[in-house]
């Protein structure tokens, strides 16, 4: 027998779960794409898109994953043989650098770690004394394998304390729409997400945002290809020139209607509702920390992210968690990525917690509850009742 | 702000949840009624209905909700001026006894309130001195308001103790495909359920199971119309015979869907997961109530159904637990029915949690959590823990 | 080889081609039937069924398919004993017959065959003459079997002709929201319809409009069930009491998208574009008929139905024609029906095209054109060319 | 009034009709990308891609569109300052060399303009005195915006002609599932296609198959980016390797429907159908052209695709009857593509028929009866009958 019969939460750190208003609005046969409803969309589709990222700039809409996002954020600014500076976080910050050297950038990276934040002294004091004429600055807003959350006024103060020109980019694929995050108030340059996450919409679109003064490096920019140039894309003549050729068509549709909904929520709304889940999510983990050897990745509380939480459990027994939880309960936690490799023993000591987008406390308070009982069958030594916790968050707090 | 917005959790008895398999089954155009695919589907639907139920003799599938088929199976098997006796155990019974009533049904009630079971040996006494003539017996298996279960292998064994020739037929709405049933082995002659609980179906569609017995009695009943005869229904020559005209052309793929996922499930795993699940429930209550007045209207485990749990607040503040609980949190628990009058304040002190069909751990310990949370919140007395409680039914058992 | 793999057309006459727009709204997790958006959608969806039948009296909606609506209507009318005439102008207003006499009420026919309307002299002479006390006179307003369809504000002038006090009832399964239908202004007293015709639901609802002379008679009538009582769910106190019961939850979502849709057209409008539509096949259908045996079951253009069309092949080919194009084009064309029995070879001379709902002149012309083809394939005589003649009337008057 | 209300018929070139099948697989929240039943499904998505491309080579998959594929079939295979040759047949030939042009590539162009086949001699020729080492030669097997269909063995046997190394790279986003195409058979080292045509899926995914030869290209290749490497794509060690990160959930499930859809048609039937289909269109038209200046672009048979038809409409009537079309009928036809600028009044001469995939012989007669309404109600001159001679090919071929 298993409890698992029944809607599923998938709680890895994206794709999140998908609103069944999202799915509904999908699911219609292809539209014309020369003329009519789908065209006239986009204005406000794009408008909507800028809200969410707080900037009155520019944005383009990519039919690529994340990945495609970084690359596309890259081609646009940099040449090959241009030089970047990568805080690293995680290995989130690392894979956006690996990007960056098969382009033919150069790429120093100031590794953090996997637990702490950017040293914004020590960037400060590299940018000031940098004799290699670093273009961008990469940053990660929420690492989602390490659930560490950069501060990116700060990054953006270090940057600015050094007065040094380098564009500051930022990757937010796991934290837009869940964290706060203000494009043109905090002075980022250029920004990255997708559609999966927190804008709740399935994975086959991701978005970058910029500024002018990023514009003004496309102008030199001598790397990137038809398929990546922002320029037709956010400044389009016609309506196929938004996509360089066929419309993602369903996918305009899901995250219209995503848009919509946190819209109608209101984007304070969603941020908030966010902090709280997360702060819910602590309580139980903290807690269940007094006991045995389980620990969240990020120690201090004002480095979490609010879209995910990383866990160490502190023995070999997180896998087995997981597998309890998905195959014994209907929950699907996340594996622990970037952690250690896969074919280490280590690699099953963590596991993640995605409470990004569609969620709800009685969705949170499910899952933590369901990992309390897992904890329990597996014999992963904790303390019980941090769900209970939980709750009190939650009930402080709705 | 609110931290309801994600997937809500309808916890209502019925209709419950309805699995993505069911929904995505249930997406097309009308088909051809009268050859092809829908036809061809009827004969092996009609065998897993029979075998839900665990009978080998009829079914009949209406386009109806519950109250229809309370209707079907009475004028099936009934004539104006009959008398019939109804053992009652809660709003449920009075319902089918009123339905009677107006097809010109005498009918006697036994009413043994809306916390305790029916006493067998009166009814075996009662039937033994029948001098009435009653043509059946009503037993509903779990009520929905009330949550009790009623043994029908001893309403059986009460009707033949008595040599009582009436007719068992038994409202299995609330439990069928949740709480284990088993209609030839126990003696059931017409038996009632609609889809939309556990058998995970919008609803739509309600269906009387009878034997050979309760088709003899068809042969006199003189209050069936047209639409409710089951003898085409459940003894077709065309298609056509099943629905008496316009087959429930979505409703078939849904059902069909649901039965297989039932079957995929083993039916005998189904029983159990609404067992441990109903555990966890019971478990979490029973903990709540050691403080302050919350407790389970029904007091005993073996009173209890498995796949709906009615609660006594003790105060007024059940209805704010339940509008906290939709408003704030994403889930929505059912109103207390049939303890009292709306317009009566006592009416605030009940409520009910369904925990019947596509439901999983996961779901049931979000739901508890988010219970717990919500007491907390609108200031319900309770023993805080209870989630914990029952996630230690769930390690334990899952 | 078949040419047949695309998006099947459904033509036969009911259920109709489901929009996508309805099978989208219908794709929904089971909603609170006791609060919120669902019993809060019940006002406007009644004024909506109520527009649509062009009358400001009351409506119920049943759960049940059409031959349900036929026993809703008889039963909150009339009285076991009760004597009803029906003129009848094909197999439904046989079956609603039947339905009538298993209740117990005495039915009278006046049948004037499966091609010719109604004599309405006729009818007021016997209305005049009536010594048997009629409490109802019956009519079909398009027959789904004939395509003949009844002139109904000429039956009211015959009934009033006669002075006859009979309530006026008319089935209008096949032609609501097809034909002009004006039930204030013509003196209907009862009219019921379906969902899944031309209002272009899925099975499973049917609907029964009544005016206030009609409920008078409900005061009376003895063999009114709780299931059919239209009292409480025309006049609900709270929302249950519309469905004596669990609420069709999904339906009701449908169906308010399809009455959203016939809004937006405009109800005229749609009568209109039916109206155009039904030109075309007799244009291209009688241009047939020119050579060969195939005609029109209805001789006379005013006495057709807007929604569906009775052939007569005048050779067996008729199932032939179907079956090809059913499996070589994609086109399911409806059998005859109560023509002749099943066994019969003139069976196998009959078939129907539906035009009803959501049917374009695409879709109708791409009807024709595959008929024409399958004709010349299956060896059925015709002048070839119809196809072109309807598409002249398309022309001429989209 | 507008006849236009009904299941309109999206007769664009692509994007071609979205199955109900595939719509409904698509039709759920989204699953783990780390484990279980997506990553399980890959091997046999990959298997039956190779065989619509009828190859044993290897396949990628990327999240983009066709634009997005020429890309990466382009970087994979070449390197700044490399010369190509482009035997131009339409518009897309054009395109794809303007990508290869941003990449730096040089290109040269054989125009052979927008109705006129590749001269094969003309093509050895100049690779037998080819002086620039051209690395790869690009052919478009059906032009979208011509609908041309290059002959693409004679491709090969002229490169083989002339003893030239040279890649033969085809774009098949029009044709794959339509026209016969054998990719090793016919000696194609590169081929690529989108999800949205022949394929049945919706825009947003496409295909770059390659063979070994083409492979070996790619270790020199020195502009592929991370984005385009079909490396990990087509050899992956892991399930995100696939598609360089967050997989396409929805896409894969509704690819997974449509490949199973023409397996269970089979894909040499597939080709009939579409071939046959073709026959009709080419038979109404030609003969509507008979009178007026209506007349196909391509006016060999032989050299026409079998999932487009391009017309010339020899006046400015083609918009109006798109109009019409769409407007009053519910078909809309393709806007004429790369014939003349928008701006241009003979803009208004063009238009195409896409019928491509999903396609039925219902819906082309229903496309072609429409068209020619729609000529006679715009006051497009022709001879009336073409639909007549389109459902004689029908009747013969079906």
């Amino acid at each position: 027998m298993s409890l698992a019969h029944g809607v599923s939460y998938l709680a890895i750190p994206g794709p999140s779960v998908t609103p069944e208003r999202v799915l509904r609005a999908m699911h219609r046969t292809s539209p014309n794409i020369y003329e009519g409803a789908l065209p006239a969309m986009m204005p406000a589709l794009v408008a909507s898109l800028k809200a969410v990222a707080r900037t009155e700039h520019n944005v383009t809409i990519y039919i690529t994953n994340g990945h495609g996002a970084w690359e596309a954020a890259l081609t646009n600014t940099l040449s090959r043989g241009d030089r970047i500076l990568v805080p690293a976080t995680g290995r989130f910050s690392h894979g956006w650098a690996e990007i960056a050297r098969v382009l033919g950038v150069e790429v120093d990276i100031m590794d953090f770690g996997k637990r702490d934040p950017i040293d914004m002294a020590a960037l400060t004091e590299r940018l000031k004394t940098d004799d290699r004429g670093y273009k961008a600055v990469l940053a990660v807003h929420t690492d989602t394998s390490t659930s560490l959350r950069t501060d990116i006024p700060a990054v953006r103060a270090a940057i600015d304390a050094a007065g040094h020109p380098a564009l500051l980019m930022v990757d937010c694929m796991a934290s837009l729409g869940c964290d706060r995050f203000e494009m043109d108030a905090w002075g980022v340059d250029v920004m990255l997400a997708g559609s999966q996450k927190g804008l709740m919409t399935p994975p086959g679109l991701a978005f970058v945002w910029f500024n002018d003064k990023a514009d003004r490096a496309r102008d030199t920019a001598n790397c990137v290809t038809w398929a990546w140039d922002w320029r037709p894309r956010a400044f389009p003549k016609i309506f196929s020139n938004y996509f360089g050729g066929t419309a993602p068509t369903l996918h305009l549709h899901g995250l219209r209607e995503a848009l919509d909904m946190i819209e109608e929520e209101g984007l304070e709304n969603v941020w908030s509702r966010h902090a709280s889940l997360a702060r819910a999510v602590w309580a139980a983990a903290e807690h269940w920390g007094t006991e045995g050897t389980l620990e969240l990745n990020v120690r201090q509380r004002e480095l979490r992210g609010h879209s995910v939480t990383a866990f160490r459990a502190g023995s070999e027994r997180a896998t087995a968690l997981r597998r309890w939880c998905e195959d014994k309960a209907g929950l699907t936690l996340g594996i622990g990525l970037g952690m250690t490799e896969p074919d280490d023993p280590a690699w099953h000591h963590f596991f993640r917690l995605g409470h990004m987008g569609h969620v709800s406390a009685q969705m949170i308070l499910g899952a933590l509850a369901t990992m309390e009982a897992g904890m329990k069958a597996v014999g992963l030594p904790h303390a019980p009742g941090g769900v209970v916790k939980a709750a009190e968050v939650i009930a402080a707090e709705a």
